[in-house]
């Protein structure tokens, strides 16, 4: 089960062989989450598929069965990233329903404790491999992009919602604490700057951006 | 000269070989330049020394003559991003020597005015280094930090100084905004969101974070 601590969560570690190696479903299984997690922790462009085949115990043979090349498996990795974030998101606002400034602090305490993590040490696993991939015809670049401007669209939604001043600049404003965190916390040795998501939040929503004061 | 639009940016193209190409010093330089353009456009992993070495139209064997190693390189381009970044910093603070709040609003239209320009299309080339670096014990890490802890103390000094209520969270939330923007340009196909990065510090700077309102 999902819960809010797995936002843009590398999966857990795979653990080793299993008793189904022999089926090609838990072959793919295998591989895909030995990929999500070397990229994770050494970029796509550290990571080789002869590295991900010896990782999964399988072969390169074997993985080029199930994934046609390794720009596929970089952009399935991506979309169960992404896929997870917003499955994330969803649960952590649901309780909040029809508040919308609750829910925007109920997502901002999700990821504040999220990239402080040591789970998480390697910040945003989505804008990581945007920095890595340099070619904008790269299959991954619509994926990354459709991803942040549909973070950006939510926030901005959010922000209406709760009848803010100036809507759209709030989302966007909160967009770029959001990505300035995930950045923070691998340009910093410590998380002290993370830390101060929630209160940078809470200061812009209050704000002449934010909600009139009543 | 520098100018305020030359934050974090990379050095202008190298445009080819020079008359000087002889000595060493000139091709220490054209090398430098080279690897400087093509670290920034490429990531520090998506080029070999044999690349830099053509494309500055020299040979791996001069490359090595005058830097020890790509590693060597690697962290003579960040102390250059680095050195240019505080020069810029300090000359878009100078013409307001004594009035922190507007040298931290001058921050923040210089550093927009660069993000969104195209030339920093691939955000910050240090914050790009540390994603690209997964080995904590890697030459670069050190000064990677020692950057950020440098404008994190930086900014909270000025939120001092301009006697903001909560000097050290507003420094850091601010601190957020900068590595935010710097990121939000790499993936979202438009500047928009970054464009809204001096609002957002005004709103924060006006917040229940910043000055006491007189």
């Amino acid at each position: 089960m999902s819960t809010p601590e797995t936002f843009s969560s590398p999966a857990p570690p795979f653990s080793g062989p299993s008793d189904c190696a022999a089926t090609a479903s838990c072959a793919k299984d295998r591989i895909f989450q030995t990929a999500r997690n070397l990229f994770y922790r050494h970029g796509i462009r550290g990571v080789s598929v002869d590295t991900i085949a010896a990782e999964a115990g399988t072969t390169k043979v074997t993985l080029y069965r199930v994934f046609s090349s390794k720009d596929d498996l970089i952009v399935q990795v991506l979309q169960d990233h992404t896929r997870r974030f917003w499955q994330v998101w969803d649960e952590v606002i649901a309780p909040f329903e029809g508040q919308p400034r609750k829910q925007i602090e109920a997502l901002f305490e999700a990821l504040k404790s999220r990239i402080c993590s040591k789970e998480t040490e390697r910040g945003c696993p989505v804008a990581n491999t945007a920095i890595e991939i340099v070619d904008v015809d790269h299959p991954a670049t619509q994926l990354i992009r459709e991803h942040h401007a549909e973070k950006s669209r939510r926030l901005r939604a959010l922000c209406h919602a709760m009848g803010a001043r100036k809507p759209d600049e709030l989302g966007d404003a909160l967009t770029l604490l959001i990505e300035g965190a995930f950045t923070a916390r691998v340009l910093f040795a410590s998380t002290t700057q993370v830390e101060t998501v929630c209160i940078a939040a809470r200061a812009l929503l209050d704000s002449a951006l934010g909600a009139p004061k009543t």
